[in-house]
């Protein structure tokens, strides 16, 4: 199992979603970076169900607590360690989840693979561990803005059928904010709703998209040729539970374009270059441009229905699913700080590699 | 700059595409696997331009030399280096290309990180990096296939506005190779060609995307949470020059679908379990299943086209841009033995891991 | 800050000596190793001060808490969180210390590097620090035990000007329990307490020596070239605070032998060979041979001690430092789970490489 | 194997020691460092056999091409691959070597873990696989001194049971090379040059210890807590063949001394602080605080001797060694530009991590 990833900003995280917590350390984070609790409070309360109209019921209130590396409100320089514990961590009833695998689960394979069930270190498989991005990234957030300007939005561009308009540079996270969607187009925001709704009626789920830009980018983050900084976000983006595929500026569609439309000319802009377009994505070569980096993720309805389903136990007999309890019909609203927070991950330490190569 | 990968299985690759040499180092390859040269240059010769009717006819002949690591057909269990002589590597006229940062190139990226030319270090972005890459997966292909039987096909399943049908799990290495094009379905080659022609004489250039897929997978490959397998695919895919996008299974698709119809419902198949659709594309929770391994990865049409540019030059000075010499109007034929390669290194990275914790 | 080590077997730890709590994340571990809190919270009470008439009266007592990767008494292959909480962090009372970098302490390289105070950050260059150390290496003490037999003691066989005779292969903790010097000679072990005495009365340190021995090691261990068995317990014995020398099987007296002395002739054993002497320490070529691993470690005095010092404060005025409170005038009894900890953490993640590797 | 090392400025070297050809890639050495292969010959040149009246007369002239990553005499931020030719790398004669493992050599244990013979992979336990490491560490010094105006000087302290008054810091590279032993006091020198030819005569070997200062070293590197610079150096020597023990500062006989005596008083120079004694060896929690680095590698005696060993070979069975051909009965001379490449290694990978965190 690897729950560490970073070269220098190295951030690892813990705790199975039914276990006393869940947490992070965060080793490598600079020194006298301003901090508190509160900073990453704000992004784990975006990422809580139960926040909305449209999520499931669960009360998952998650109060984060700094344990080391933080004084007087700033960093120290040393570890920061971040502690959610679970409220309510008596053992879930699972149905007869524990002798069937539950289907597009990872149930089956961290049985293969670790000879575990689901109702344990499966946890790790769970939505659940991704608090401890959220909070980690709240921290690379602070480092990006309060050093470079950075300024990282996401937000949801599709969900079922429904799909918004191409929304530019300009989103903000208020905008995203509006409604419970996450969908910063009013008109695609009230389909999405309404699909939301009618999933969860069915017992069925629903996928979507999430839209991605980060602003204010420094031109040389990125090191070729194995971490160029779309290989990093394609990596942190697609360990994301759920997460299904990944795509930088001009994407699947940059296929069918031809080169004289899909080049990037340069432009002046101000004491530097800029580009016209920017179906590059804000990346060249894997390294940043200066342009705004503009990708997109897809996440697969979630694996959790009310439907019945015909699948076999883990001895191959036939067995029929009935998972029990209220369940989470669309992820993609609560994804967009998950998104956010390993995009902040990515580049804060691309961040630290630039510093000193130049 | 990174140009090392893996965590057990390493890779290393040096050298600019117009200096002396260009390779790469193996650490970590188990001893005692069969392996020599020619196994090797196979997959170099597939990736070679000029190799068939549709590529630019510069002569660049690759033959890989074993430095190390092997003796009497047999890997050591020591670092491997490879050789390949750049046979022809005298200073490039680039026309200008010195003053004038080429659009979609990393000619401005490489400047600005390294405060180096084009034509030196950014050398490092050109495709003939990946040979290196190319002949480092052949080594990780070997190794995957005489310890676990895997055999890893990939293939150009779009070019420009021609989509193939999907194909199925059985399309082997040499179906793919039956047309320049290396799109196995016969009306879509002929259509890609046409289309590549077509680009070629209006001096432009066509993307695509290729599809891969793993056959004969063990369960249980895959670190979580940071290193589940498609997060690994995903980053090696798009470190790949020119990919702008991957994804896994269902990918994009996936995220319009309904989870009653996505979940990938379990049947018993022989002594142990398979599943009925594989929308997970193998992997479900970022361990593999034991399904076969199918993703995509999108290539943007190449940056270097003979028409001519309005751009800027590097003071910002309007200017326009005419490329010199003869250019591939379409890289993904030979971005198929590249693909293999990297998604060899991924899987033989974690095959190593996987052993070592069950 | 590097506050990780470790390949497979990873090991984080967190927090400062005056803060709200330590810990350590230990992300590798191999599923199914039996552990509870007891088997950890055993070598963290050798660790803590005030455990004998020797060392300083702080009711420092550490609890360990398991929050996560641990189930039914069973690790789960998911990352083991371990929480030991700080009981008393009120601010200490560090008289001018503030104002006076210690001398031989960190608190003029934490200013220098990340321009924070001893108080904070410069926490982590404490003793403190070594608790999560102690609590994480019992962990893998527990999977070298339980997988391959591996037994590993230290001792105390050098303090002040009195040095234990060679003591051989067979020193068992239980041995090295019985006096609060843990130093297994009992004549040495009461001179080492009438120096320590000593020191204590003329408000001054003591350094001293640990050797070490793991036996029952299997022959493969260590990943040449440049993770050798001896450089990973190298590097993992010199990040032991106050460390300054590691010499392994014949050390520095080596230096001064002949090689027709100093080679260990092999001799057939049972079923493998084994050699006659071991001046090797149990490592040729940096890996393991089977034999016992033998290593020494030596500490310096501690640098913090009663007698006034002339000293500057940190504009480089003359100052006088006068350390407030009780000091520990000799901490090598207490490094003795510390060595033990660090080497079952080296051991351990080569262990996991080695099994990779047949 | 683990032939890798470093974070950002990495090192990977390869080659068995009669294959064809040894080599490097350094990967991570920042743009526009002055470099040329001069540079890099000139200490390889130190470290060849045959230089002098004292070593082997095998001719093993090594001549190094740089491959890629220096244009014009300047890095470009890209890997520096290195190749050094085996000039006559026909399979040596080894006599009976191949039935019985040479006492303290890496046959056994290469053989264990890796299945394979002494004569090819066991190369790479050869003192030939560091020519690569000295060529690197060449690039690492030319950094230090260019960006930090660091210097470099190891010296043979003691040789058999000759040893050199402490030195003190003033020792220059030139004084180093007057004498073949590399020892910079004359006396001593005379004596060990005697030592090395009797144990020539008895076709035996004798070890000895090197010393080493790094001057100009600015206050701030190193990584706590388990990448300290003391730690990191340690491993690097470690990992050199045939050392045995390492000690910074005070070492081992700093654990006899008294804190009193033993702590370093500040000192007021110009405009930072100093320290008045440096028992420390320039590190003071595992960061530098800016006095010169100072510690202290052994050396056992050559393993390859002429004398007849009465030994088993690999089936146990008695078996008399008598190794054939010429050789070097004592290394320590040879080893001094190796233990100053290995210093740079580990210092140029801190250096530009300490970039990072101010």
């Amino acid at each position: 199992m690897s729950s560490t990833t970073g070269i220098l900003f190295k951030v690892t995280t813990f705790g199975e979603s039914h276990g006393k917590s869940i947490g992070a350390v965060i080793d490598g984070c600079p020194p006298r970076i301003r901090l508190n609790e509160s900073d990453i409070q704000i992004q784990l309360d975006r990422r809580r169900p139960g926040q909305s109209d449209l999520t499931t019921g669960r009360n998952e209130k998650d109060l984060v607590r700094i344990l080391s590396g933080v004084e007087n409100g700033q960093t120290l320089g040393t570890p920061i360690a971040l502690l959610i514990d679970n409220r309510d961590h008596r053992p879930v009833d699972y149905g007869n989840t524990l002798d069937i695998p539950r289907p597009s689960h990872a149930d089956y394979t961290y049985r293969m693979k670790y000879g575990i069930n689901a109702a344990s270190g499966g946890g790790r498989a769970s939505a659940r561990e991704t608090a401890a991005r959220v909070a980690a990234g709240a921290i690379a957030e602070k480092f990006l803005f309060e050093t470079h300007g950075i300024r990282i939005v996401a937000w949801v561009s599709a969900a079922g059928s429904a799909t918004a308009p191409e929304m530019g540079h300009d989103v903000s996270r208020r905008q995203v904010e509006k409604t419970s969607t996450r969908c910063p187009d009013p008109e695609t925001a009230r389909q999405i709703k309404k699909q939301i709704m009618r999933a969860r009626e069915d017992s069925d789920s629903i996928g979507g998209i999430i839209t991605c830009i980060c602003k204010n980018m420094p031109a040389g983050l990125g090191e070729p040729v194995f971490d160029k900084t779309e290989a990093r976000l394609a990596q942190a983006m697609l360990s994301i539970p759920a997460s299904k595929g990944f795509e930088i500026g001009s994407g699947f569609a940059g296929a069918a374009m031809q080169g004289s439309t899909h080049n990037d000319l340069f432009i002046k802009r101000d004491d530097h270059l800029g580009t016209r377009t920017n179906f590059s994505g804000g990346i060249q070569g894997g390294i940043t441009n200066g342009e705004p980096i503009l990708f997109k993720v897809a996440f697969k309805p979630p694996a959790t229905i009310g439907k019945a389903q015909n699948t076999v136990d883990y001895d191959g007999n036939d067995a029929i699913l009935n998972a029990k309890g209220r369940h989470d019909p669309c992820v993609v609203p609560r994804a967009v700080p998950i998104v956010e927070a390993m995009t902040a991950l990515v580049l804060a330490d691309l961040a630290l590699c630039q510093i000193v190569k130049n």
